[in-house]
């Protein structure tokens, strides 16, 4: 292929290079999040995945990714979702998808706040906060249940949870789960950033961005699906029946869910991180207890099997078992992921709002040619 | 600059060219439209934009992006709002912009329905079915009326109108915002377009796609803003006092809004359509005929104190005149506009369905440095 050039403006459009995935095309820079995916690393603002997971909670990594400062206090509850949301919530068919109910909430939300350009931090800190309370609400509605107020003295992941079960949950369960928002929070320019950082770019406003970000990440080429890793978990049964089944499903040619990952070619950080919580978990769930006893049999078997590609575990492999340790039902997990993502999202939206510029590529033409209609 | 690759993954980060707004990138094709701004000429599917407006309607234009078909008889008209959306509507403040409030409807209609991939030409029928009556039940609403239920036997503009206003509009209101619709439908790869196609490429339902196009299409940064023509025609009042507020205007050195354009350096093919429509009016809203009184006038000033530049008339100038002489308030164009992009959107998320490829471009780390956390 011949080259191009990057100040294409200047380049006529048949000599300008296709990119239709836009794949390895910088369409920006940011100072949020590092991932080094041949090394197996990931860092927010400078700082190591596994330090913030250890040291931090999701209310300050948040905190961080909008503001650049570290405050390991630094508190976020849940907030009240306004009466609008919630009739809107309220009027959804019971078997809509989390998803579409979470991006119709922040939608909805958008339109009863006053959000002007430019988006701040004390937006993002809004939207972040509310977002689990509407996705609680509405899993508590299609369930016939009354919703729960949110409980200001709980940091956010066990405010959620607490929403969620009508139980504060145990230290133990939101600090896992709290550890899986912190991983999910940021990493990079994913595909639903992407939308988030293009809509911004009009100058329009957060709801409208996170609204378009959630739709994005509900396609099922976004992200990987960590209900998958659940269903794996689910035919082995049990560690004692995880080698022959394993052997198995390699025989018959199957992936193995949980494991490989497009940037990463090292173990993925986060799954590092997940795993390191779950350990020190006194009273592990089994869903836990299990995917910790067959992860380094299958990494075994995956070397034998392909000793020429490196198929180390991923974040899904320890986010499945956490989600499902936690009580989340598998229909919930997306929805749960961007409940996570919100921080990044967010942050993405002020740090393109505070260099802005339209983001709008070109496209070839490869229709019909200039005709008369017929008749 | 120092050239890049086009095939970029294989060149290292540091050497790849960063493209912030991915101004001249290409980032796709499309054989929906072609827009070629050094001649004035917007081709849909290869037929000419003024051959479209003077023979087609809004229905066979929509049928023609979707399919390729020309079929000039082709019908589409306004759906019934489901009653999922429209409590949300009215749980919504009235005080709501009306953009926030079709971004919610369109999004809580995605949650009632079965938006299985791939997306089909009957999704996009029944969502650009759906949208204009979800904008008028909104616009009734916030004004305390009832909601005005779709006429089948009505095209989907005049539908529009109907339901806007309970009243059957005359043919000549019908025909020029028909013809609004038709110039508004499609134009390339413009950033709400661009959003819908990142969505759909993660597999996500078209629902989800128009939600973000719309969020996208609320930026000033967008399009332009046709009320800032009305406000400009108000100050002017007649085509008596043109000139002299005209001259006024450029001597403070103001920029006149509905000339000059981004991509037309020609007369905007778009306007030469709109006014053509507008002069065969028998009974012109005044709006219409101060502009286009006034359109000569202003072009010829314009030359006089840009001899370098060219300044022509772009769309805007007539689709401000006509949504107001069709009687839509101001606050009501940017969702106007979003409903007359629907065809064009909803085509492009079909395209991009078809030859599917997931958008994400890449990003230049330019934070922190690894570190450890403080402390």
């Amino acid at each position: 292929m011949t080259t191009s050039t990057g100040s294409a403006a200047a380049a006529p459009a048949h000599e300008r290079v296709l990119s239709p995935g836009l794949e390895g095309v910088l369409a920006g820079e940011t100072a949020l999040s590092k991932v080094d995916g041949a090394n197996g690393r990931l860092t927010y603002r400078g700082y190591r995945i596994g330090d913030l997971v250890e040291h931090g909670t999701y209310s300050s990594v948040a905190n961080l990714l909008w503001t650049g400062d570290w405050d390991p206090e630094a508190r976020l509850a849940t907030s009240a979702v306004p009466d609008a949301v919630l009739t809107t919530l309220r009027a959804l068919p019971r078997s809509a998808k989390p998803m579409d109910a979470l991006r119709t909430a922040v939608s909805a939300w958008g339109a009863t706040q006053t959000l002007d350009w430019p988006p701040t931090p004390e937006q993002a800190r809004a939207l972040t906060s509310f977002s689990p309370s509407a996705l609680a609400a509405f899993a508590r509605i299609r369930e016939g249940k009354d919703i729960v107020e949110p409980d200001p003295s709980l940091n956010l992941v066990e405010g959620f949870l607490y929403q969620l079960t009508g139980e504060t949950p145990e230290p133990a369960t939101a600090r896992a789960l709290d550890a899986y928002f912190i991983v999910g929070a940021e990493h990079g320019f994913n595909a639903s950033t992407f939308t988030a950082r293009v809509i911004t770019s009009t100058m329009s406003d957060i709801a409208s961005a996170i609204a378009g970000a959630i739709g994005t990440m509900k396609g099922p080429l976004h992200g990987g699906a960590p209900s998958e890793v659940v269903d794996q978990l689910a035919k082995m049964g049990s560690v004692e029946h995880a080698e022959e089944w394993l052997r198995g499903a390699l025989d018959r040619g199957e992936r193995l869910m949980g494991f490989g990952h497009r940037v990463y070619r090292a173990y993925d950080p986060r799954a590092a991180a997940l795993r390191k919580v779950a350990e020190g978990m006194e009273h592990k769930p089994d869903w836990l207890q299990t995917a910790i006893g067959v992860e380094d049999m299958a990494l075994r078997l995956l070397a034998e099997r392909h000793p020429d590609r490196p198929l180390k575990t991923n974040v899904e492999y320890y986010a499945a078992p956490v989600l499902m340790g936690v009580g989340l039902t598998p229909d919930l997990f997306p929805a749960t992921f961007s409940l996570a993502r919100h921080a990044g999202w967010t942050a993405h939206v002020l740090e393109q709002a505070a260099d802005n510029r339209l983001i709008r590529p070109d496209v070839r033409y490869v229709g019909e040619a200039e005709r008369d209609l017929p008749g």
